[in-house]
């Protein structure tokens, strides 16, 4: 693992809601921006796989090592990982804004130690890698209020407005402040979240969390873009960070309407989507496809190509009828029928084994992170929800806004310039 | 993945409770005995790994192919995989052995299917490899009298005695059928789930349901026993496949008490040990240490060397005591303490967010394997409910106990000896 640290790898940030390809960039130490990947395997110095007396059995799974710091924090622009923990907290009663930068300072230190592997004192997460561990902080609302710091509040918390297909438990939604924790690595991220409520103390109290998952990295045969849990090809249409506009729609500027200690971050709306997939799988693969808009074997538009083509939305087939139907989840949900507006979808999918009523507990932890929730996930979901087909199969069950500050400099930490401010 | 199925690999049985080393035979279709896996990532042949433009980078998670059929069930000998899933059924009213049977048909079929890989129709594990699946079946001490099978049913499946340190729920235990998922892929395990509760279909409903993890594959540098989520190192003292009286020891023989259906076949243990994880935390790591018997760090015993030293049981300190304490962990579940007694133990680590009371709902969901509990589980649990130290710190909350049957022969379903016997 140390051997590897002298060359540097990047996401190739083209296809962060996949597992993503990676190019080798030979260069040492370009930290600096956010998504930057430290550490590869290769000869010797990889990690092992499964077989590792097998020929070419190394792996990178272990050894990837996410940088801590830079414009952005981490969690954002790197690859889906394997697992996740969300986690939100409520101040105590009686805390305020000194007992907040004092957490999160315990918090930016406890995420950059644990990032470059090794695991926590409870040795939970001993002897693996970094495991692509990923720690990233966020304000909910409330926050400010309850640490007199109601003027830094950017209007962008505003609640979002209710939308009719939610049924949102608010003991499950919003929160003062808000952890993402990702990794490939079931035991290094269970490790994060333990080490993140102990920082926490007698500061902040757990007021809900939830655990996630993607694909394995190497399950597939070759890098492709993620499949949700109805079995859709899922991410195919997020921003691509080779785009000019890429990161001014998902980044807060340097300057603008939104308050200075924001530079450099990002709003993030994380939703519990259940997917009820009794009702789901008992339609048939057409109508399920007439519901998506896409063909599910390989997620190409119903009108056809490959996964990347554009679909023709005004097409018409034999029965007089547009091919992709009007309320398909894809053409309504398309960023150039809503304005331009973008969101850059992180998820990890949920399985919380059966409710009550017999049906699985499971479906989307969607995350989405955009500059302004208004351009990004507001417009799109008020669409989604007059009149997309799959919100028939799908259940808004928790929401919440975050303002997840950009990346901490050199000896600062995260929402330095916030809590000192 | 197809060019790689003509070599052979099986799974070294010496290190079942870690990542185990797999061994290459070089020998093409040795499929008879449980425990082979087939299929091996190596050149072009092998999956990409989460970076696949990195030298080296290929990883045998997708790829790796556990053969179905056998003396014995897959999910036995196979190492840990990263993800699994139980599952309990309980046949309808008015289902009886015929239905039984055409239940485990359809199951067979399904989980030979998808242990080649690429997910059944719901498509959620489709462009994924097998992943190391395997699917396993048993049958409790109830299926019996629902099926009118009370004569063939096993001596061994009479009710485990109460332990004082059971706080079990009956609703989470037991069960006519038992289903064991295990893959190194998420979406993969999920997939087999799924298609395993939609064979059930009228005949069966489900009775509990229970998801687990293990560490990725390739997370540490080389292959190591497992950590669960005490941190501490678990699994060392494992009957190892290797030991002349392995066999006899997990598996049902050919002759003697049981009926000769279960030939081949082994007893599974299932329990969910909930850890009092903040309790434990709280604990120094020397007093975590005297709990176990063992060191935190690498396992090794408090008498010293390193994981696989013995232990010098009777070893005095400089306090006049012995140093691995009479209520250690590691002491008191010792074979050698127990008339010799073994069970193979093949867990997953559970995490199913946060209690009501606050705490974490966290711990090991318990598989062991025997070819007797009276000589396996029985005497050691007897033991440590008496006087283990680390009963403090664990609560059994279920409990199932089942008859799983020796692998399928060529055209056979698992279970047909029974059913059709």
């Amino acid at each position: 693992m140390q051997d590897s640290k002298d060359r540097t790898e990047t996401a190739e940030r083209a296809s962060v809601d996949g597992i993503s390809r990676r190019r080798l960039l030979g260069t040492a130490g370009a930290v600096g921006a956010g998504g930057l990947v430290l550490g590869a395997a290769g000869g010797a110095a990889g990690y092992a796989a499964a077989s590792p007396d097998a020929p070419a059995a190394l792996s990178t799974v272990g050894s990837t090592e996410v940088a801590w710091g830079g414009a952005h924090q981490p969690g954002i622009l790197q690859p889906l990982q394997a697992r996740g923990h969300l986690i939100a907290f409520d101040l105590a009663p009686g805390a305020g804004r000194k007992e907040a930068a004092a957490l999160l300072k315990r918090w930016s230190a406890t995420a950059r130690r644990l990032m470059k592997g090794g695991g926590s004192d409870a040795a939970v997460a001993r002897d693996a890698g970094p495991s692509s561990l990923t720690v990233t902080f966020g304000f909910g609302r409330t926050f400010f209020s309850r640490t007199g710091l109601e003027k830094q509040r950017p209007g962008a918390l505003d609640p979002l407005p209710p939308f009719s297909s939610d049924q949102v438990d608010p003991r499950r939604s919003e929160g003062d402040l808000w952890v993402q924790i990702g990794a490939d690595d079931a035991l290094v991220a269970f490790d994060a979240l333990r080490a993140v409520q102990k920082d926490a103390g007698q500061a902040a109290k757990v007021r809900w969390q939830m655990n996630g998952f993607n694909r394995s990295p190497g399950a597939t045969a070759e890098p492709m873009t993620a499949r949700n849990l109805m079995g859709q090809v899922d991410g195919t249409n997020n921003p691509k960070p080779s785009e000019p506009d890429f990161d001014r729609r998902i980044f807060v500027p340097d300057s603008g309407a939104d308050p200075a200690w924001m530079a450099g971050g990002s709003y993030a709306v994380v939703r519990r989507i259940r997917m009820l997939l009794d009702d789901w799988d008992k339609l048939a693969l057409d109508a399920q496809e007439k519901v998506i808009g896409r063909r599910k074997s390989d997620g190409a538009p119903l009108t056809g190509g490959t996964e990347t083509t554009e679909p023709e939305l005004d097409k018409v087939g034999a029965d007089g009828k547009v091919v992709i139907p009007l309320d398909a989840h894809a053409r309504i949900s398309r960023p150039d029928q809503n304005g331009g507006a973008a969101m850059l979808r992180r998820p990890f999918s949920y399985h919380d084994g059966i409710a009550a009523d017999g049906t699985p507990d499971a479906g989307l932890l969607f995350i989405c992170w955009q500059a302004d929730p208004l351009r990004g996930f507001i417009p799109v979901q008020r669409k989604l929800d007059r009149g997309d087909a799959l919100s028939a199969f799908i259940r808004h069950e928790s929401s919440g806004l975050y303002a997840v500050p950009g990346g901490p400099g050199e000896g600062e930490y995260v929402g330095q310039r916030l809590l000192e401010g």
